[in-house]
């Protein structure tokens, strides 16, 4: 049982990837895994690995004495291994590698721990099943992917922090352990052992604190804030995530929105030296919704959304003319110029695509010279017909799609779903853009049949616009809110609110949200409470950093940019959690598991 | 329903605090707090406080309009408010507030909000009760100290970032929803509502995925870290808390050490601009308790503890004598030049700390010129007597103390607290001094009664020194552990070890333990797994950081450095939580309270 005496600042010279020509000659030492292990006989190779890169270790006798030699003999992939050496400029240059012009030719070599033999190929393994790769993601971590990938998230945060300290934000811890009030998501519960029967909630987010550190003074706040919901996971959802959320005092919108632009140029800057054009466009939740059929378009490319309503109207197409008659909608987009590429087979595909987002049944026309091609042309007159190019500015070579609807929503969020597609399959933005814009004026409330009440779209305390401060009594599903999103390539990656500071607009809405005294009480009161003891006018915004990360960095889902996340049944695979835990742990909450 | 337009860019001039001089005639707008109102007839004064600090505001007609004199005239505190009008040089400066020299000479006033009466002076809620302090918190919070504490704080931990990330150190998120594995401290539970009666743990520490970092290959890692430890709380502790987390891959302990005594340096340097000296003391275990009984040694004071073993070891006096012979300890400490200052009563209370501390008596002698007095004197020669104050240098006017007890660290710990109680009483350090040492060579277990088996006094993945390896079979509770604690004034802010990378001792170790192969494998079996893929020799540390803010700060509880801290029944007095919660939750995570 043999431990050897390791010491950084002695022992190693300096990481595996940053030696270069200039180190030539120098006697260095170097610690790291070993990649690959060729033995040519009288000389063998180690390829050896850090977290910053590669360098090739050259082992032969008599330069590495016979033990040295020995141990080299008998190392495997992901061996630990030190050796020391001096640095050599090699013949022939491997372009492959940052260290590619030297080599270390190694005088003393040991091998520190051993390891048996990976279950994937550790350089190659994006291919290996999701389940083993998270059960041994200690060492799906290795890969330089992914170790760049945890590299970029450091700096990123890193760069927020710097960002928000700069401009006197301050970042300020709020409880994880906090009150239940469950209103959206599902908070995660954890029992107190104290209180018998009581619970604690994870935070779905520090809002309510983080408006309380605004009445109390701190003006400006931020924090990266670890957030919790219970749901049942999509692809691109966590129980846990990170947020970076922050909280001004003394501000309207456009405070928030400009400093939350000059945060994303300077972080994109900064860490991808790509600049981000500011002000961003800023389109109006009608607007986004009537253009793009999303309240987070991708504005990488066109393909907009043209209402055919004028053309509908009258039309001898029973579909259109009963979706205008009923107050619905008929909408269509143009794609310019590929008609000669959707095959019959194609548009089946995006029939099912427009039936998916429930649109009834999809419209087209392929406009190719010789071989015209439609689904619902030979229902219009030629006049009809016409006009409803014109409107498209639908030339040869253009295909047309067109949604009617008794609802509106439903055809502009089919047509949307299809634009999406059709962007994608037919290349029609560049994927190394980045397209930010502010989504903004979002409905106040949202009609929720399940309650059969109208609820908030983003959540009580959010602002109501002034211009629509006197119908929010008579019409408040008409009110729009100080509301506002930041959507990145059709993603949303942050969104905020001006809050409301008066106590009188607060009572309003809690009202339309037909709260009860008691409700409000419980839920909120301390909050309402604190509003009476002189509440700044104030607002926020968060990001979702996982998502952010993962949108920069262009990785495919959260779970690429999260050190241990967790599958879609909430379980981390590695440590096998959730798990059955010891009768006098329940005991000690007080609580069982039903039967 | 009004609500005012406010721009942070076009409307704030400045912060409250931050106006000089030369801003004299300058036209300004500020918003806040009103701190204090005078209304002097013709002419009202404002105390306008923000975080930054507080401005004074003067108005009166006619520079001030009609309608702003009036809502000056109804200004409370806490009112909010926001005025502009030009900055004037005063007449005679207020020299308790840094904006003393100017005034703003009010043209516009407007409140913003009302405030009720508060429930306690702000500027003086030192002396109100915990309870009443901590309901209202975003009112405490109000307060300049407090404020003040928090943008402390902010910049204590934006340094620790700093320094960590310039010393190549990746911040890297740990899971918050990970495996219970008690061993320490009790664990909060988080049922899991789609795996029933399984549950998550939240963290005591990142420990095991540290090291799985490690194992990765991040080589550095660090963290601002919430844990969470479900205990009876005493006064310095929290449910929740913060640590700055470090883990480093090929270092020893004194490559740990040592960066760290660069980060304190650094930290004290930038914060509180006090140099502190490197390297740091270093006291072994066994070294700290035998001078100071006591493991966290404040040493801003000597008064050390000295063995009398060989003047007790034939001793007339049978409590000295009996000690010794059944292998205990007789041991004393010499309070110098301080014997007038002792009165009877004291010494009573003294005997009281050394019972508290289960020492059966205290033995003492004052050495008065003309009224010398003594408990034990009289049953021992003048040879004996001569022979302890010559091992303890006891002088006229001085006081000496000597507990004996079969059990040496039962006399150690005891005469330790005494020690503290004493340096206390008599002033025998300057509270402003800030003493850092380290305390290595921790045994590597302790025998647990409770258990009757040997528990690991710092955790199980601990390394054993090398000298120690030896008797790691025969001797286990006599090994040494490579384990490091950083301790200040008297309290362990930080503490860490080099871990165990080795397979074999490893397996030892939970040998010792009396760990089952069953038990490891459902606890630890997937870093056991983990390390045999080739692990790294690796060491860390971690701060406690919300005792490292306390004690910079020079406060006395760590509730003064933690936003909305937890009493000590684990409630949350603003929001009342923990909390009874709603019968749905409960079925939705199939469990139910026990009857």
């Amino acid at each position: 049982m043999e431990d050897r005496k390791i010491s950084l600042n002695q022992r190693r010279t300096n990481y595996c990837g940053n030696f270069t020509k200039d180190d030539v000659n120098k006697d260095v030492t170097v610690m790291g895994w070993v990649e690959k292990q060729r033995d040519l006989g009288n000389l063998i190779f180690i390829d050896l690995r850090d977290r910053t890169g590669i360098v090739q270790l050259a082992i032969s006798k008599p330069t590495a004495d016979e033990k040295s030699f020995e141990e080299a003999f008998h190392c495997r992939a992901e061996f630990v291994v030190i050796a020391s050496g001096k640095i050599n400029l090699r013949k022939e240059k491997n372009e492959k590698i940052k260290t590619g012009e030297i080599e270390i030719i190694v005088e003393k070599l040991e091998i520190i721990s051993k390891s048996k033999t990976p279950p994937f190929d550790i350089a190659k393994c994006e291919n290996v099943s999701l389940e083993l790769r998270l059960k041994y993601r200690y060492l799906e971590l290795r890969n330089k992917d992914l170790q760049n990938t945890f590299i970029m998230r450091h700096k990123i945060v890193k760069h927020a922090r710097d960002f928000f300290d700069e401009n006197n934000f301050l970042e300020i811890e709020t409880p994880m352990l906090i009150k239940s009030t469950p209103e959206g998501a599902r908070d995660y519960l954890v029992p107190s052992r104290v209180h018998k029967g009581c619970f604690y909630a994870l935070p779905q987010s520090p809002q309510l604190y983080k408006q309380l550190l605004m009445v109390a003074g701190f003006d400006r706040y931020f924090q990266v804030a670890r957030c919790f919901r219970d749901e049942d996971l999509r692809a691109d959802r966590q129980p846990e995530f990170s947020q970076i959320d922050i909280e001004m005092s003394f501000v309207e919108q456009d405070d928030v929105i400009s400093i939350n632009e000059k945060f994303i140029k300077s972080l994109f800057s900064k860490i991808l030296n790509i600049e981000i054009k500011t002000p961003f466009l800023r389109l109006s939740y009608e607007e986004a919704m009537q253009k793009f059929g999303s309240d987070k378009p991708d504005i990488r490319f066109s393909l907009e959304i043209t209402s055919l309503e004028e053309a509908a109207l009258n039309s001898s197409l029973n579909a259109f003319k009963d979706a205008i008659n009923s107050g619905g909608g008929v909408y269509a987009i143009n794609l310019k110029n590929k008609a000669d590429l959707v095959s019959r087979k194609e548009i089946d595909r995006l029939i099912e695509v427009a039936k998916t987002y429930k649109a009834k049944g999809l419209f087209y026309s392929k406009l190719l010279k010789d071989n015209k091609s439609s689904n619902f042309e030979k229902f219009l007159s030629e006049d009809e017909i016409d006009k409803i190019y014109k409107i498209l500015d639908a030339k040869e070579n253009d295909m047309i799609f067109i949604i009617a609807d008794v609802n509106k929503e439903t055809a502009l969020v089919a047509l949307g779903a299809l634009r999406l597609y059709l962007g994608e399959k037919f290349n029609l933005y560049n994927k190394n853009d980045f397209c930010f814009l502010w989504v903004v004026d979002f409905p106040l409330f949202e009609y929720s049949e399940e309650e059969q009440r109208l609820v908030s779209k983003h959540h009580p305390f959010t602002m109501v616009k002034e211009e629509d401060l006197d119908i929010l009594t008579k019409n408040p599903e008409n009110c729009r809110a100080k509301a506002y999103d930041l959507v990145l390539n059709g993603c949303e990656v942050g969104g905020g609110s001006i809050r409301i500071h008066n106590q009188e607009i607060q009572n309003k809405i809690f009202e339309i949200l037909k709260f009860s005294k008691e409700e409000i009480n419980e839920k909120f009161g301390f909050l309402v409470d604190a509003f009476q003891y002189g509440a700044p006018p104030h607002g926020g915004m968060a990001y979702g950093l996982d998502r952010l990360v993962m949108l920069m960095l262009q990785k495919n889902s959260i779970r690429d940019v999260i050190a241990f996340p967790k599958v879609q049944n909430a379980c981390e695979l590695m440590t096998n959690s959730p798990s059955i835990v010891q009768k006098n742990q329940l005991d000690d909450l007080q609580i069982k598991i039903k039967d």
